[in-house]
């Protein structure tokens, strides 16, 4: 009985300490997720310490929580995206993905090597820049109501790019530590399977609900729409994880080919009350991450400010660079929409402390840029979504 | 993220699994639950082995999504509970939950004597055959549409008052073993507050809610009203478990005082999809505890069978004798309702066994017991509220 009164009050904390700091924002007209991701650093170990940070750990209660969370976020972010809008930003969307990890991969690495570290290491936290995670961005979107823009079709498009990307250089990072082998056809395989899975899922699936959705009613369940649904989102979830994808990935994956059936509707609105009490976690467990105390020093604190300006410096140069073509005032949005890295800056940091790549101190400055840019971009990505209207429908260029 | 992948895959089969179980339980005309506790038990350590023992003991992910689970199930009960309902059958409900703990306790005391126990031990081993558990009657009784009816009243209601006699009974046989001191007054302390806790919330929650719900639309969040009602569910779970109640005590008091705002409709519809996506994991874990090989010898199977039917004819007599003023066949129906043991049996055993009290053996019989009984129910459950059509009202005596 003890433990399962200490869980519930975790739960009980966490899930009112982000409905009081979304509270808050809202009132200060900031996106709620900013006050949930601040309600997480308040009642962290950096804080009021209510949750530690073994709580939190991969594989921990509140650490899957989270996961589904950020799950059901993007299967939500799916069923408001059709495949024909996707095909129609495809090109912008995937200059932005490419140029998006180029930029910072550069850059990163640049900056690595600048302050000493060896090529081989330095290319390994030049990665951690790399992956943007769709989640904040996607939550903003959604949010503001903003998710039929084409910046957000460009964003979510670039998004699945920037994974696939993300992943192989992770894959080519590692390989290039010492006693790793560099397995250029392994690679390939791996490029060749994940590109596979998204387009076969994608393709195949959005045909399907759209010829016949019909069967998703069969089953006697009071439920059954939903059920099968959530059951297709949590087995493309754990597939995206199996070929190396974020599982997030296939989540929007399954909520994009759940868009394409004629239960859109009723999956859409039942889908809210599921990111009401889930989505809290994802988001205070990733602002309880912030450590504060490596702040603490000038020094410290001067490094991660050049690293966070590195960071988002070169994201948004993908990302602006890349759509162009939508227009100035629409490639600043899908720019700044690209650039937090959230939880992916935080798991390639812990992947490279466990290798031995990363010392302490820039793992911790690592993951502080990995959620100060997370924590950055909501107001400002609000701001621009607000000051610079839709340009109108989805098919780009339109206009700047 | 490969750990990420492992989680995921055990959600994606327990999830799915619920479905199929469901679904095939329906076409044979069983409750849907049948089929989810049978899919744990296929998928559990007695046969496929997908969930291992160790993915859900308690604190991990697993148990922390089934424990969510069965609290959202009981507040979704509480939510189409009146307390003016409640309180109409008071004294039947009041007279079932004790009848339905002493009669059990003497039976289960007997026999454990009677098969060699010290009376301190086999009053321990007795206390295992008293508390109801809620979740699995409350989960017929819902997919029935079957709340409204006077037996589900009296069903709830003395399940109430069967897991305060059970959290007291549960402390004196503790108390009784060597070397722990027994503590009347503790007892009355505990007693006293466990009391004093749900009158104060179930009535005052109940006339703040009555009086004015207004303000839970105060705050800007989309999720508004949901969610406040959602933190107190989870806070007064947690209360619950913090005075030794069973969580899911707080959790249906929670849905009932909100079963009092004018939102209780919208409440109703929202709490659906969570229900979908989480009390699976309550029913499929529960079942994949029941240990088959245990039936494996005819001595262990016997002395299992002796044990489930004691446990079924002792508290199927206790809510029988304590409700026949509702007339025989309600009464029979209270009975049945009453004998579900589910979860809290195996507490009970988990402690024993801890304690060093109960054996191996005696330990996987009694868990055994707990969850056939929970097994035995919703099949006949289900075929008496047919048989006997509801008696009209909740005014008791509703004739018989």
């Amino acid at each position: 009985m003890h433990h399962a009164s200490e869980i519930l009050l975790t739960l009980f904390l966490v899930f009112v300490a982000a409905q009081v700091g979304a509270e808050i924002a809202q009132r200060l007209k900031l996106p709620g997720v900013v006050g949930e991701i601040a309600a997480g650093c308040v009642i962290g170990p950096s804080l009021l310490g209510w949750i530690s940070p073994d709580q939190t750990l991969p594989g921990t209660p509140l650490d899957v929580l989270a996961e589904i969370g950020v799950v059901l976020l993007l299967f939500s972010v799916g069923l408001e995206t059709r495949l024909e809008d996707l095909k129609k930003v495809g090109k912008v969307a995937f200059l932005v993905g490419v140029l998006g990890v180029l930029i910072p991969f550069a850059m990163g690495g640049a900056w690595a090597h600048g302050s000493g570290f060896a090529w081989s290491n330095a290319l390994f936290i030049a990665a951690a820049f790399v992956a943007t995670s769709a989640g904040i961005t996607a939550r903003v979107l959604q949010e503001l109501g903003a998710l039929q823009r084409v910046e957000s079709k460009v964003i979510l498009g670039a998004a699945v790019i920037d994974d696939i990307l993300a992943m192989l250089l992770l894959g080519v990072v590692v390989s290039l530590q010492e006693g790793q082998g560099f397995e250029p056809f392994k690679l390939l395989a791996v490029l060749g399977s994940a590109i596979g899975f998204i387009v076969l899922v994608g393709l195949g699936g959005a045909r399907v609900m759209r010829w016949n959705s019909g069967w998703l009613e069969k089953p006697h369940s009071a439920h059954s729409p939903l059920a099968i649904v959530l059951a297709i989102c949590l087995g493309l979830a754990w597939l995206s994880t199996l070929l190396g994808l974020a599982a997030i990935i296939g989540a929007f994956l399954a909520g994009m080919i759940a868009s394409e059936t004629r239960q859109q509707h009723t999956l859409e609105t039942q889908t809210q009350p599921l990111l009401a009490l889930l989505t809290p976690f994802f988001f205070v467990i990733t602002g309880s991450k912030i450590d504060l105390a490596q702040l603490a020093s000038p020094e410290a604190a001067w490094t991660l400010a050049i690293v966070t300006v590195i960071a988002i410096v070169s994201k948004f140069a993908g990302g602006w660079l890349g759509s162009l073509a939508l227009g100035r005032n629409a490639a600043a949005i899908v720019g700044f929409g690209m650039v937090p890295r959230g939880e992916v800056g935080v798991v390639v940091a812990s992947l490279g402390l466990a290798a031995g790549v990363f010392s302490d101190r820039i793992y911790a400055i690592i993951v502080a840029m990995s959620l100060l840019t997370a924590m950055v971009t909501p107001p400002v990505l609000a701001w621009m979504l607000k000051r610079y209207p839709a340009g109108g429908t989805v098919n780009p260029p339109a206009g700047g």
